[in-house]
């Protein structure tokens, strides 16, 4: 095996095929990178207990000598091209045991893996692949997947819960004191689809998101989903399971309706949660509309102090006074997903789950739980 | 108590004195920030079991009300000035017990610590202190303060080392393996001083160099040396024993003298280090000058594989073909503090220590012990 190429599209493709590799594993080949060289292409391979990548290099700088087939140590090789200075890089295997890069100043020899080691791996595409806008696909990835559990007692609540029905898909996460919903309109006569993706495939699968391509294509298989995208194909594994069903908990009416400048009351609750008293780890705020349309956030701990805020919302509110206390962190981070400026919150009971909704965020629910106090 | 005053003034104050907060003590009082407000100045006071800071604040803007002492819980005093929004920020202090804070639409009280607790810190200043350009005494910590040892077997090695004598400053660290030297000019008739600060202080006091002011005043003491800086004045304990005598250490002929692009160099180690074995967890590589004036910069593990970097000195190296070993983690730990982007490595031998010089730091010397391979 015996190729060159540009030392910054090798790069380039390795940070990606690096988001499959195992750091921690009993099974070292899956620290590797598989490596398939043929005369037109270089395949990537990599794999662990989540997520699997095969990504090709068809550059105009690749110059294949010989083809070949190796597992390298993914760490190792990701660092060494890493820190290489010189455009080019000339890869041959030696010996049948060990990779040599020469660029620049440099010559380096790493030892190889066995390749009969690395599993054989499937990345079934479907005739009639889900296509969405890959912009579309990451915010459906940045406004859902923070809402999943990241604790492990119930296995399905970490993930997120993908369906498509008729021309709607819709992806719902919720770790059951807070729920992210995200609907998009999808082109009709599409195959049904009701999945649960592990939250942390996708986001992983949103950091790669960031090539300006337009188009993602969603492959569905009975055990897996595989998203094709440019010339990388990832694939994560389903989770079992029955995902909780969770429409008859988000409230339809709403008789209390306020609306705010986003950045400021994120600073406010910011504040307020300073000084609050930690429930299970997250800090309560409360909020209070007066009478007189300033809304309050407070917060107040007896060893500690007290904070209030006062906030005011963009327009006269709608509805009765109410006061309501919440997790402050839980708040913040659902208040963090809207690319809306403005924001609505609305309740329906002082007891009851409330939403925050956006207008620049069309299709996007964000539904917490609030908390009883005194 | 009641002053108000601007709230950035206040913060960059506060970002001043929380360096010598105690995050984690049993003595409660020392993560307290003590505030004296008069008529003229607020001061702030804060120590922990290293350092001692007392900075004032005597800004345009102050407008104090009414005089007072109050003891403040450091942290969370920070977090709130910090996350404040508005201008200016009204302080005053409400039932004897507790600071209230009102600043743009926030009305924050912190419950207080009891000021009696906080210990009454002397903060001693000579007729004649020794006077520092604040650039150069930023260079002198950046310098050495790194060499210092981080265990504490050998307590003296984990403070740098500052003497005075005619008119010569000299200011040295070493950990056993690698030893740093900075000397400048100071004028005539200072007094002599021959004290050892704890590394993790000079750390601190060059944190806060980033003013632009002229002067460092240095006041030294029985027990402590007093650094006044502007408003500031930072004060640290010293370390008991003697100091090893390092003079003979430092060979003074050296038969071989390679110049090297100080980055090119770095970057050759850093690549090398990739695949080195590891001896008592720093990475060892091996230089070798050959006799075509080329350097090579090598590595090899039988587990992992090897690296041979080659460096071209940036002149014809002075004297004999050398082979010497060392960690590379310390060779360029030395190389970043170096001003100048060409550095001469002088060697004696090949089991000698051996110095990195460069021209634009003059008085300073890298001392770095070779490791015997084979």
């Amino acid at each position: 095996m015996n190729f060159s190429l540009s030392t910054n599209v090798l790069l380039n493709s390795l940070l990606i095929s690096q988001k499959a590799l195992s750091n921690k594993t009993p099974a070292p080949y899956l620290q590797g990178i598989k490596m398939e060289v043929t005369p037109k292409e270089v395949i990537l391979i990599t794999s662990n207990s989540d997520i699997s990548i095969k990504l090709s290099i068809k550059d105009d700088s690749l110059v294949v000598e010989s083809s070949g087939e190796i597992l390298v140590p993914g760490k190792f090789f990701v660092d060494i091209i890493r820190k290489l200075e010189g455009d080019r890089i000339e890869l041959s295997v030696v010996d049948n045991n060990s990779l040599r890069m020469v660029a620049g100043d440099s010559d380096i020899s790493l030892n190889l893996l066995n390749v009969d080691d690395f599993p054989e791996l499937d990345f079934p595409l479907n005739d009639e692949p889900i296509k969405i806008d890959s912009k579309i696909m990451k915010a459906i990835i940045h406004q859902t997947t923070f809402a999943t559990s990241a604790i492990e007692n119930r296995p399905i609540l970490t993930g997120v819960n993908i369906r498509v029905e008729g021309e709607k898909l819709t992806a719902i996460a919720t770790d059951s004191f807070r729920l992210s919903q995200k609907m998009i309109e999808i082109p009709k006569n599409m195959e049904s689809m009701n999945v649960v993706i592990p939250g942390r495939s996708l986001d992983e699968l949103g950091r790669i998101l960031e090539m300006n391509l337009d188009e993602i294509l969603i492959h569905l298989n009975h055990k897996s989903i595989l998203f094709e995208y440019g010339n990388i194909l990832f694939q994560s594994r389903l989770l079992d399971g029955n995902f909780p069903e969770t429409s008859r908990l988000i409230p339809t009416e709403f008789p209390i309706i306020i609306k705010f400048n986003k950045e400021r009351l994120a600073s406010s609750i910011d504040r307020a949660s300073l000084l609050s008293s930690k429930e299970s780890s997250s800090s309560i705020v409360k909020l209070n509309l007066r009478n007189d349309n300033i809304v309050e956030i407070t917060s107040n701990s007896p060893e500690l102090g007290k904070v209030t805020e006062k906030v005011y919302p963009l327009e006269k509110a709608i509805g009765m006074p109410i006061k309501i206390a919440f997790s402050s962190k839980y708040f913040n981070d659902a208040l963090k997903t809207f690319n809306s400026e403005e924001v609505y919150v609305k309740f329906t009971g002082e007891i009851r789950p409330f939403v925050i909704e956006g207008d620049l965020d069309p299709g996007v629910i964000q539904l917490i739980l609030p908390v009883r106090t005194e």
